[in-house]
């Protein structure tokens, strides 16, 4: 375990120190569950009228709440208590797992992959023939990549994934666990004697770009023909549904159990709610916003915010839900 | 197969035996598509009706029920005819999948790791470095525990569950297929220069009481910093996603494909109908219920049942849909 | 990579060619990422404008469309341009993953298993005491099939899929990446102290018929008791939930993240729009169509459309959609 002093903190978080304390800090915790070793957080009133009776011996305050640190305690004040969060998150990360040989033996390679320096290849993983892996990939225990796949620098697979063949995956990435990418999309043809469905193969693949993130059990589809396209800096959240030759721009998030059908287009910037869902071949343009649960059966222009099911402009569907209130008494 | 008499199962029921019946019972069986070996369940008239042309030998009858046995059959009357049937479901219980070594050689432990009397280990799977199991653990084939996670007494993990690093498992748990435990949490910040995000890295775990069942392909994600808890008998059914720093009491339901967005509390007892999302940061306290579909924008009172998209007190929504069904007219 | 003359590509799809090029075709492409080796689809007037600045040599065309070649490149007119796109995606299907030997050593085989001729077991996998494959079966890398499973000629089953104990797959069917198959049901009664739940034991299975396709990390339960059914021709998309003791009929479609309670029963040719959810015990009759994001809570009848949540007739709910936002005016 890391242990901080108060001034080490602030190298970090670059605040006012106010008060002074014995004790060095080890962790962070909610500001209810925190004891003497913890720093924790003060963003608003709320959570400034606990720090009384919490135990923490340091808190990251926003500087306009009106707090005294108390006896053998500090406060450290900052413009934005959330941001200064996130950074000292990162000094405290603990050691990721560990890996006791760059490549297990366990795991299964092809000899014609080709693995970059500082890769490293946990038990019981799959790595498929002409594969390439970049330099300081980290594949945890038990993945699968098949064929002809393409991995970039630092990107990270958690256990349980599967990558099938011909996928094309950028650098920095991160898929969490048991996401699948590059299933055969969900296409069939009525059969000649009109009794039943013929599949359409799917012979396009998945194009993924650099710094995306994609969370546990999400599937993305290879395209019908063409690819399936995340553009960079996306982040998507877990079991979350994007469908065959969907394209989404730079730095789209899509919340938990959202959806995309097939061949949906999301500009750049687009934010997806948790279970949304979209209209195969709908456009959602750049730095649209679709609000949480929302059904979408028509594309939404550019900066829109859509809300509802059916979805419309959201202060559209805030006058409908007030309207259907006054109605129903 | 296990094979029963009558009085074997009037045992197991406790109920009053009405005829007789030769036919030995091996199994159990819906009334239509039940053979002579088996037994099956009357719970209503609607089934009373079917009993006449079924070929089940026995059949287990609620007694307010006016029915007659036949010729080399027997009913077996109970005050409760599905209760009997969950106990009896108990005794035939085939055996559950075989496995031939206590830890299978294929299965790869760190030196490290703690493993229980008693705790067996299937094909494939990995245990990571200062992992703890109990006794009696039940692991299958191709699990992944990551490391410094403990596991409790009689907790079983089927295949494809992966499990990351500092998790705290409860004993008598049973996690099924392909559940994701303790990914990080899907939380961004914009990047200093305002064109894209940065990951918010995510120290906390996922702490888990004891008797808690997760369905197959669901996924409970790893706290910011502090616990992502789940409460002792939770039971949360498949596809269900539980986000970063949720907080669920005793005995909460989820049902399938529901969903919690970020540091949503539970109170104890709380029942989450199907595919139902809550908001992040709301609270639904003891006892409440969310029904199936609905969308939780608020907090919800001890004991309140809502309802709908935006889900409001289910009197109040049934009220609002039988009004909308009124105006279209 | 296969190449293809306009002839070849013509002897497949059985149109007229208009025009000639020099150029052989080894890709098909969307209209306007095309390269001159590669040929496109033209299914409307749309698509027809864009053909002039396109760099395909070759595009299959609707006859009934007015459009000309140009230099060195050829139109291809059919009937259907959709369904002759689906034919030629049969001749440009490129390998699937490489096999280096039938059954890769490090997959776990117990001595009990019969597996079939010309069957393929990729590294990693799992197969259990008593599980009978078929011939031609091909399990991919780091599957998981449990005891006393069967499974049909010509199936395949993908990475990360896990098959519980005593299931029953058809022939030529298709299990994508990590689904689950056979995990309990979610079935608890109360405790006989009324202070927690008690887990029904689930001793049915599942029963698979042939020709059926499973999308991602869907999940298909065992039946409480008795066998949850999916009948022949069955295709069921990504992230989908299909609960205990449900039965479907023969050719049903269920669109990503849909789902059905425990129970439910849909009749032959059933479609499930993305993201609709069933209540448990309700009956969807043959032919019947459920629309995207709809949540039904009653039978359904043969060949009815329903839509909405909650679900009526679809003009029906059209109306209500229509009659709410003028109210909202």
């Amino acid at each position: 375990m890391k242990s901080f002093s108060v001034e080490d903190i602030n190298a970090i978080v670059n605040g006012e120190i106010i008060g002074k304390t014995t004790n060095k800090i080890s962790g962070l915790e909610q500001i209810k569950k925190a004891n003497e070793h913890q720093a924790t957080f003060i963003g608003n009133r709320k959570f400034a009228a606990l720090w009384k009776d919490s135990k923490a011996s340091l808190a990251i305050v926003n500087d306009n709440l009106d707090i005294e640190p108390g006896e053998n305690r500090v406060l450290i004040k900052v413009k934005n208590a959330d941001l200064a969060m996130a950074k000292l998150l990162e000094s405290f990360t603990p050691e990721p797992p560990h890996f006791e040989t760059e490549i297990h033996p366990s795991a299964t390679i092809d000899a014609t992959a080709t693995i970059g320096k500082g890769t490293r290849i946990g038990a019981g993983s799959y790595i498929g023939k002409d594969v390439v892996l970049g330099e300081n990939v980290t594949i945890y225990p038990n993945v699968t990549i098949l064929d002809d796949t393409t991995i970039g620098d630092y990107t990270t697979i958690w256990s349980g994934t599967v990558i099938r063949e011909y996928s094309e995956i950028g650098s920095h990435c991160i898929f969490h666990n048991n996401v699948s990418i590059g299933a055969d999309g969900f296409g069939y043809r009525p059969s000649d004697d009109g009794r039943g469905l013929v599949k359409i193969p799917h012979i396009g693949n998945v194009v993924i770009g650099n710094g995306v993130e994609i969370g546990a059990n999400s599937c993305v589809d290879r395209g019908k023909f063409s690819s399936t396209i995340l553009g960079d800096g996306c982040k998507i959240d877990n079991l979350v549904q994007i469908a065959h030759n969907c394209v989404l721009g730079r730095s789209c998030i899509m919340a938990g159990s959202s959806g995309l059908a097939g061949s949906v287009t999301l500009g750049d910037g687009v934010m997806i709610g948790g279970s949304a869902s979209i209209k195969d071949h709908t456009t959602i343009h750049s730095g649209a916003t679709v609000g949480a649960g929302s059904g979408v059966m028509n594309d939404v222009a550019a900066g829109k915010t859509v809300l509802g099911y059916p979805a419309v402009d959201s202060r559209e569907m805030l006058k409908q839900w007030v309207a259907l209130r006054k109605l129903a008494r």
